[in-house]
């Protein structure tokens, strides 16, 4: 015989979203509304009851808010959001045995039933009520007293709103069944979401070829912010080791005055909490950081777990570092491929515990240097545990930090890192290019499972990603791709002025190199080039911060069109009001055309009426009805529309009476 | 800083078959294979070892079996379970630093790099092995002698598979991942999957439209083993109430006559345990049981947890039911509904234990006159913890039994039932009637997560349903219905003779209970009409026993058709010895032919060669070749064919050249 109560009899499961049997969170924003899904129901006929709880981790006292059957057992409720950090919520059903009694009660009066014992049964069901009712008791106990009392007067009350939610309010939650998991949401703020970001190497900004400084890259700030970017992101700012330093083009000598790539972190200068010494001061940094904020841009800064030769640690920590035995330490490899210049941490050193805690130093370290974002370098090459223990341990004090993960990896890999708390992960964008490419990709990310703790950024280039499309597309592709990574992903950046350069050479046919990257070489910029896509870009960031649907991807969806070099998808505020048509021709070599199929009842519209489709990139206007319309592209001009669908709301001929 | 070991590198998730997070085990039946896959994955580059573990239930040490890679992280192993009730399995995979240096080791060698250190490695790896290596040490010992020399036969000693062989076998397993979850499974006997039911009341055998008896019953016996059943099961054969006995047609009063249903339990002669004095006595029952086993057959009996007002229990044990204000006992109901003539227990009493207890004696009193099957009446109008403790509890003792369940309710009650015990249920057959909502249903119960819980059970018709679709297309449509039943369902079941005699008279139209339905009168066959289907029945049946891909549902798939009259599905057993190809011609009207695709892959049939088609049924054989066939079916001789694919191997003419 069980020891416990055998007369639950409610059942709760199915419950969405729940990640993996609730071993993690799910991801907001603040001010996001959640809902729940569960497949709750009992034995028998018996009517339910089934609230929703939720409260912010570790408060003392959940607060409760009914759920609503929906069809086949399915139940729903939603809650909000509102601070950054942890909630948790779980559910709680139970046989309502007054629902029960007035739904039944209901049917045997409407079949003309003698209901006398049914209203003494309905009288005793209030009167158990009344002990826990407090100011509502006198009211029950009058309900009751007329119940008794029988005639004409005691079935209406039997039956009055009024009586139901006194009943409801003070429900009696008899065996009730508990789900047994308290499931998580992480809440982050907005920018975690809706992110837009620029990346470049300060070094490559200085004045005549001279290594670049952070005052430099203040005077770019105007630059970036201008475009409408809010992260500017830098590659690594520390000491640059010398030792096997790489040469141009990934050469393995490095010439005398070659810079070496920054993410060969350490020299005697110092290691990761040290600043390049020509690139300035800390307080050069900290200045950096003020004055863009002023811009509006947030400065992000990488995290790259990993030492040069020449770094501190490898003299002071050696137990950090696998030994070989011929005495040397472990470099970074990839048989048959090995990397002198870079030595891994040994996470399965004994002295784990203290490697883990040097490393978040280094995050605090920056963090008290006012950096709120960390763009995280190979997260997928070190433990898992690690990356939990770290992103736990510095959100507990400051919730509101981002970390981005470069884990360019296998799916699996890059789901788990954003399982334990990367808010943001590069993807395989640069590698989704035809359409149906794209919409399985865009599907995957946005319609399962994944869209509950996967935040991607996409990126239509790096400095070590040159993806072949921009290599053959040119101009055109250029333009489509970043218009698809800002409207497809309410984060995305690029590595500039490469990009808005159309910078296309490749180190080689066949790679996706850059041919003079940036990573081994000052490079010098013409930013004032007549064919940069700088104007271009300016204007879809100005779209993506006035367009709020363009802000999230939950409502991401593609439509069908008949050419398969045109893509179409829609995006839809959260509360109408705001929706966003895409149209982009894939094919930067030739005009494209065709018609594509608008869902009228997904987006309110009514098929009797003309709307209008406002392009936010020409400011042209389309005047369209019904669910199919035709389009028309030119990759040499713009190869993409983003169109506002207005609907009509007056029926005079008034200047603006589309909304 | 975690407790925890955080050197555990690997990850293992995503398992299946996995019930709600392992709440519930899956199940099979004895000498079952079970495939397991996981995701399974660690950072970085190193190479993993994977194991699945597995026991039956309790016992001290679990066997260790290799898991394979698959692609994208996915891994697999297999385990057989041999004997009946409950197993165990789970599994644990760790960074294998042997494999990985073994691997890298490889690619140095192609790539002509100095190896001389890495030899060096594998020696300190193999050391490190010797002291857990037992007999294997003197020869690891070698081996790591060889790794020092250096020279070419260390580079052959250090890729030799017989290296690989000794450390995988002694392999160190440092900072193991277990996975988090030890799962279950239940395992049947055969007869929990692959079962012929019949149901007959023993009542309507009487000579001379007398009361029948268990001794008519037993003269029955050879009529229902011809037509191949191996388990018949039997409506209550306890003393039925007389307060508000139901008539004819469940009409309120019953005449003097009227012997009332046998759901109405329990009179003065007793309960759940006694059996209905015109049926005969106990040993009459033993004696029944016994005669049917030298048939091949198997008693079912019925367990419905509800009482008649008159059962001994209304009287010993009132606190068992529930009562209303003016002092009655609460009958059963569904408003405006009543159901005067049955008690329903109070499952919510304070007595809820001595309940349980009582009703598990109610199945133990049987088991003990030798019953294993219950059919179980309206389990879904009790709580699902009880059935959940009582199915437990007899199993501990008798995991031989098997519980179906007339579980004609809701999808996810239905399911629940399923997972918490129950081994067969009634389901949606009888009203899944065309092509697509076939293909729709058993697509659900076979291809997805349902297939590793749920035990269909198909019924044509039961004494309670009558379908439409059998009243509207006669006898064509019964042939029709019984071939679905038959190949769809690895257990199907009748209610007969009502079904072989193609009995469709409803109540009225628009109903589906019978006309002079057998539940409330005495009936009289007649067994030997020349228009029964009891032939067809018997070759259907044999053709079940003889073909092992017909005794199973694991790999049922539905074939492309040209006409939407006809449906096409194989069935192949898991050897691939045996496969049948059945069709269907469901317009119980007209002739029907049309073209299907066969899947020559999967049936692993040569598109160059021509393969026999053996229907069954008739004994006719068809030649084709490709993917291609033509049918046609006359309803009004037999609407269906079952194929034996019969593959060409031998290229003499030989008489029995097919296999």
């Amino acid at each position: 015989m069980p020891m416990e109560e055998g007369r639950s009899r409610v059942v709760i499961e199915g419950v969405a979203p729940e990640i993996d049997c609730g071993r993690y969170p799910i991801k907001r924003v603040v001010g996001d509304k959640i809902g729940v899904e569960a497949d709750v129901f009992t034995d028998g006929h018996d009517s339910l009851s089934c609230v929703l709880l939720y409260r912010p981790a570790g408060a003392d006292r959940w607060t409760k808010t009914a759920m609503a059957a929906l069809v086949n057992d399915r139940w729903r409720g939603e809650f909000r959001v509102t601070e950054l950090g942890e909630y948790q919520y779980t559910l709680e059903a139970w046989v309502d045995r007054f629902k029960t009694w007035r739904r039944d009660f209901a049917k045997r009066v409407d079949a003309g039933q003698d209901v006398a014992v049914d209203l003494l049964i309905g009288a005793d069901l209030i009167e158990a009520t009344i002990e826990r009712a407090g100011a509502d008791a006198p009211q029950l106990t009058r309900f009751g007293d007329l119940l008794r009392s029988g005639g004409h007067e005691a079935l209406q009350a039997a039956q009055s709103d009024e009586l139901t939610d006194l009943m409801s309010r003070h429900a009696g939650r008899l065996f009730v069944t508990k789900y047994k998991r308290e499931l998580g949401v992480w809440v982050d703020r907005m920018k975690a979401r809706f992110s837009t970001w620029y990346e470049f190497f300060p070094r490559s900004f200085g004045t005549d070829g001279q290594h670049g400084t952070f005052k430099d890259a203040e005077e770019t700030l105007p630059y970036v912010a201008r475009m409408g970017f809010d992260v500017l992101y830098l590659p690594p700012i520390h000491p640059i080791g010398r030792s096997f330093r790489k040469g141009r083009n990934n050469t393995a000598a490095a010439g005398p005055g070659d810079p070496g790539s920054p993410w060969a972190i350490g020299a005697e200068e110092g290691g990761h909490k040290a600043i390049h010494p020509q690139l300035g001061t800390l307080d050069d940094f900290r200045r950096l950081v003020d004055r863009a904020r002023q811009h509006g841009i947030e400065i992000g800064t990488d995290i790259a777990f990993q030492c040069s030769p020449d770094h501190p640690y490898v003299k002071e920590h050696p137990e950090w570092f696998r030994r070989r035995p011929d005495g040397t330490i472990q470099y970074a490899e990839n048989p048959p491929k090995n990397y002198q210049d870079i030595y891994p941490f040994d996470f399965e050193t004994e002295h784990w515990h203290e490697l883990w805690e040097e490393l978040l130093s280094i995050v605090r370290y920056w963090i008290d240097q006012g950096i709120r974002i960390f763009r995280v370098d190979n997260p997928h090459t070190k433990p898992f545990p690690f990356w939990e223990w770290l992103i736990g341990e510095v959100r507990r004090d400051y919730p509101e930090t981002i970390f981005l993960a470069e884990a360019f990896t296998r799916p699996k890999v890059m789901y788990r890192l954003a399982k334990l708390g990367f808010s943001q992960s590069y993807n395989y964008f640069p590698w989704r290019n035809t359409k149906s490419e794209l919409m399985a990709y865009f599907t995957e990310l946005t319609r399962t499972e994944v869209g509950e703790f996967f935040g991607a950024n996409l990126w239509p280039n790096t400095p070590d990603i040159l993806p072949e499309a921009l290599q053959i597309g040119g101009r055109p592709t250029f333009m489509a791709r970043l218009i698809l990574a800002a409207t497809l992903g309410a984060s995305y950046g690029i590595y500039g002025p490469a990009y808005e350069l159309c910078v296309n050479q490749p180190l080689e046919i066949g790679r996706e190199e850059y041919r003079d990257s940036e990573k081994y070489e000052i490079k010098q910029w013409d930013l004032n080039r007549p064919d940069s896509l700088s104007s271009l870009i300016a204007r879809v960031n100005a779209i993506r911060h006035e367009n709020p649907a363009l802000q999230s991807n939950a409502d991401l969806r593609f439509l069908h069109t008949d050419n398969e070099e045109i893509i179409a998808y829609t995006k839809i505020a959260d509360d109408q009001s705001n929706q966003i048509l895409t149209v982009v021709n894939l094919d930067p070599h030739y005009v494209q055309s065709g018609w594509l199929d608008l869902p009228l009842e997904d987006l309110k519209l009514d098929p009797r009426h003309p709307y209008q489709l406002h392009d936010l990139l020409s400011d042209n206007r389309y005047l369209w009805q019904g669910p199919r319309g035709y389009v028309e592209l030119n990759p040499r001009t713009v190869p993409a529309h983003i169109f506002r669908i207005r609907r009509k709301v007056r029926t005079e001929q008034d200047f603006d009476y589309y909304l």
